[in-house]
């Protein structure tokens, strides 16, 4: 089992993001954290480092620094991991990938269709070796409902529903920090911070592209600046439909993603708060659970049936993944930059078709 | 206790809304059915009214002989039931609100907006005495959640969603009969079989009106004349946002009727299948569901906590509102003229935003 | 379809199971309730008859008087449905069955397992015609529970478990009434009141009997004369092993009936609170459950899929088969005398073990 | 944040509780596993060292040396880790307790209570450092419950019942390895395999201590020499009773482990399979959840409400009390040397009371 040398840009401890990812790659036993600019504080990021157990001469002050020497070092990182706020995500992936370390970058891509699409012109021959953290694709029984619709376990697709609901900007003093900041979390806000997300699992697990949305986009809390509540028609080609809903205003929701599909022949449902399962429906009143580890279930999983996983093994499962491409391996089922480009292609539709009364707007990734 | 002599306008045994009617009747033990006109075949008709055990001079041939009849007798019945095909419910309506007879009419109030104003036109001074089954009101948990949200509980309103998702329509051989059929079920097709049961709903537990749609309107499964899939946007003032879809072709559903309603303070929900629960939820982490029959519960029910009551005890909570209709009484959680109206309206709405690609379209009834 | 005349005895309006009894015959199409002996009062009884619109004449002052007259009749009633406190069952159902006068009965059989066992010897040949209200068996999908575990669906069994939790006489101030008292009620408090109910379930649907028991039988809260919660371990012949626990002071349980069968191929669960599906899981991690009204469901039951039957659904099943037994036809899940013999016994057997501390007893019906 | 040194005894890769103690450890970031003895065959323990990659000196062919050398090392480790099967826990753990080593060692504590005892004895004064892994009690919502029993909010406790119920031995064919295995795994078969925890759970989270036993204990599929399945009558003290059921072959169960506790003013429950809220009911009809990350919880977690934990996460909070105690800190919620005593004290008396019919057992630890 080869281990990799990583290092983080962003996610001093503290920041919610940065834990996850050190405890998912934790997690997978694949990776050692060995460099790290965990703050654009320069004495904050040494500082930082050093917490976390890193030498001191490779907590860095900058990630320009942090590229140039790890790029140089006979021991220098293999992948570097993005967890800076959303504006700054491809400053610092192209400066590892020009460098030729690989990065895995956090959601959404970038702040800005143009900001993205000059990324994917400049990096896009040969496809860059960058992963995007799109977490719940990561889970097993996610993974599961995406072959079991491969196979045709619910026949011709119909209808795909998707809704991602919180509440922790809920009340006027809530503390969303840089995310209802529109130059540093985009004009986006709920969009990229979890919409996003719901629209690659939609994709992700029906295998089709959504073509066109509709939306209605609200700001329902007084002083939000960005978006905190949407509701988005999708057409997924002529002949699926589908909606997503997505809020961080709903009222005792804590981090409710729910993903629902419907085929002539069974509908699935799944819950992220409940992950361990997958429910198929037929019209003839059958309702089947399936459980993550149970003999029944093909995608493969770290604990047997009833021992539950979680987010962390989720987002381990990408690091796992990430392993793979490092390794020069297929990865199938890691997103990667073009999951990115899709992910803002569809913010700036929907904010498009939101402005203007519920047009349906085209997504051009 | 006084008990009410009833007639019946179609409902032949077998026809599924005929038989419920006469079971919630029963079950009120406030109704004696004594005259009927069960269906437009006369021959079948008498047939039928014999085998349900009415008396020969009380099987009617048709309606209007029926409403002329009765109100000449002194034991005349006090109210019409009307379960016929959606076309015909307001010309029978009319005879025996003419004939001085109190209706209660199976919903939608009928298959245009066009004849519904004229019904309304004319029979709107002074306000009929006249009932709609909007069934689903009638459930104790569904009035607790009205009572909730008027008092306060949920605090200022933000959003509501409501799903009604049923499969029975879902091949090309469903037997879909006179409600797959344009000119007898009217232009609505699932609009109005199953989404204006969901549009009361919503008005009724919020207390708000809807204002405007914007609508997707489709018809899935080939072959269908009318819609069989359609997802809404709400308009409910200038604050309040929210969503309706509604499905006879969701693979796996069987009767799925599901309310969300969203505050500052708290967030609701109501599902019909498990009808005996109402779940608030707030951004601390705690969800409390509220058990029927409970002291913690105020509107009253016939049965203790723990022991099931379903759709019929739903239904049979309208007659009972209904008699006090009879009766002289108020009756104000009962569906009246009004929210047949609006039902019909909402279909008008939706049918034209859809057909204009999602316009935001007015409800006017 | 006949209407079959019914006298009543017990069950003034407002006490629960009465009221239970009327609608659950109402619902059913196939009782009119004529004829009455509502309250050992005179006074209350005639003015109680009045009240639910009887006629003067079949309001009886007493059930002996009551049998008499109504044996004579033309039109006399074809079932007695008695409702009264459990001291007097047998003695009111052995005036009607000797006036050749078929009855239905509410459980447990009586007080005491003397008195079961002279009644079964007086009555015993030819088996009487008297149904025991086992309300928990009418329901659809306990009867398809049933039927799956005797074709075979779960394999050789394994193990049963019942569990019968309510917290009504959760305080020194419950109003027990009648079932608190050991001369009225009997000396098994809880177990005769709801254990009966959990045993005869676990024996319908598994098809075994139960042949030893060896119990824990317990008067938790103070001042409770007989039992109010016992957990009793049970012996289904030499292989089958099991385990029944009741309480009537299990703080926020409502009227928790919960059924589980393990055998070598699934197990089966049901939830009275919950009784529209049945769940049968397998090794492999499937869980499947089963709705009522859904095509895979072979037991027939009055309303679609999705439209919640109840409690009174599930009694009405009992009073439809009760009419058959009237008709001459079989009604072979009616509970009959010889399960009400066993409910005494169990009940016998449980106070035994449970004075013993917990040696092993037979149930001798 | 200090990182401790770890050795393993027992757990090659592949080994499922090896991978779940390592990946615990990782997740806390706490411990560095740095030396082994990962298996009685010599060879194998060296290439299952050299495999996680372990330095070669500190992969050892067995443990007494491993004890040795380690305590020698300025270096060594600070914690002995024994995942060996049940025979040889405590000459594992004496041998490091000896050298002066620190012990987390898995549960049960041994095969027999005179093992159990004469460890004891020799171990007892000062206290060791030895930490019991009955992981679920690691569960934040585990400790909650707990937390919320002492706080008062169920009132005084009446009953608590629990049940752990897997289906991985279901059939005459599965592989149970040592676990089946008198000699190795001990005579109590699943008491000791998955007994043990529900009996912890049962004691930690109600504060109280279970004095008295009345069992019931089966080898229901044929060829097992131990038991399969059980179920246990508990006293508590006078006033409060309980029961424990524990199968292994419980066909559809994967990790079913449940505990419900029922005080005078509430009712609680908590199931593994769910394991992120916490359900307090009363008899009012409301049924609250709590949900972990909640800020209406008070014990701390890892990840915000919403982004599931599991078993991994349960269990490193072992690990994170077990730094506390290395640290000289107090962890008063760590699974010491007692709670394995009287896990053992448990299966004695189960056993024993099973053996003679079920009479009542004092447990004695």
């Amino acid at each position: 089992m080869r281990r990799w040398p990583v290092g983080m840009i962003g996610g001093a401890p503290g920041a919610f993001m940065g834990d996850v990812h050190r405890r998912a790659m934790a997690l997978t036993g694949s990776f050692d954290l060995v460099a790290a600019n965990l703050s654009r504080n320069p004495k904050r990021a040494c500082e930082a480092g050093a917490s976390i157990g890193l030498a001191p001469e490779r907590c860095y002050e900058n990630w320009l620094t942090m590229a140039r020497v790890e790029a140089q070092r006979t021991d220098g990182i293999a992948l570097a991991v993005i967890v800076t706020p959303n504006d700054t995500h491809l400053m610092v992936a192209s400066a590892f990938l020009e460098a030729g370390i690989p990065v895995l970058c956090e959601k959404p891509l970038t702040t800005t269709m143009e900001a993205a699409r000059n990324f994917a012109t400049r990096f896009s021959v040969p496809s860059p070796q960058m992963a995007l953290a799109y977490t719940y694709s990561g889970y097993t029984m996610v993974r599961e409902a995406r072959r079991l619709v491969r196979n045709g376990a619910l026949g011709a697709l119909r209808g795909i529903q998707v809704e991602y609901l919180q509440d922790w900007l809920g009340s006027s003093e809530s503390e969303g920090g840089w995310r209802l900041d529109k130059q540093i979390g985009g004009a986006g806000g709920c969009l990229g911070d979890i919409g996003t997300h719901a629209f690659h699992l939609a994709e992700f697990v029906s295998g089709l592209e959504c073509t066109q949305v509709s939306a209605r986009v609200s700001s329902l809390v007084t002083g939000h600046a960005v978006p905190d509540d949407a509701q988005i028609q999708l057409r997924f080609g002529p002949c699926v439909v589908g909606g997503l809903w997505v809020s961080q205003v709903a009222t005792g929701c804590g981090n409710d993603l729910k993903l629902r599909i419907f085929g002539e022949k069974a509908g699935l449902e799944w819950r992220q708060e409940q992950p361990e399962t997958l429910t198929l429906s037929t019209s003839d009143g059958h309702s089947t659970a399936l459980s993550r580890g149970g003999r029944a279930v093909q995608m493969p999983s770290l604990l047997p049936q009833g021992h539950p996983e979680g987010y962390l093994e989720a987002f381990a499962r990408l690091y796992a993944d990430a392993a793979l491409m490092l390794d020069g391996q297929e990865a199938p089922l890691l997103p990667r930059l073009n999951d990115g480009l899709r992910g803002q292609a569809f913010i700036e539709a929907t904010l498009t078709s939101g402005a203007q009364d519920g047009v349906w707007t085209t997504i051009s990734a």
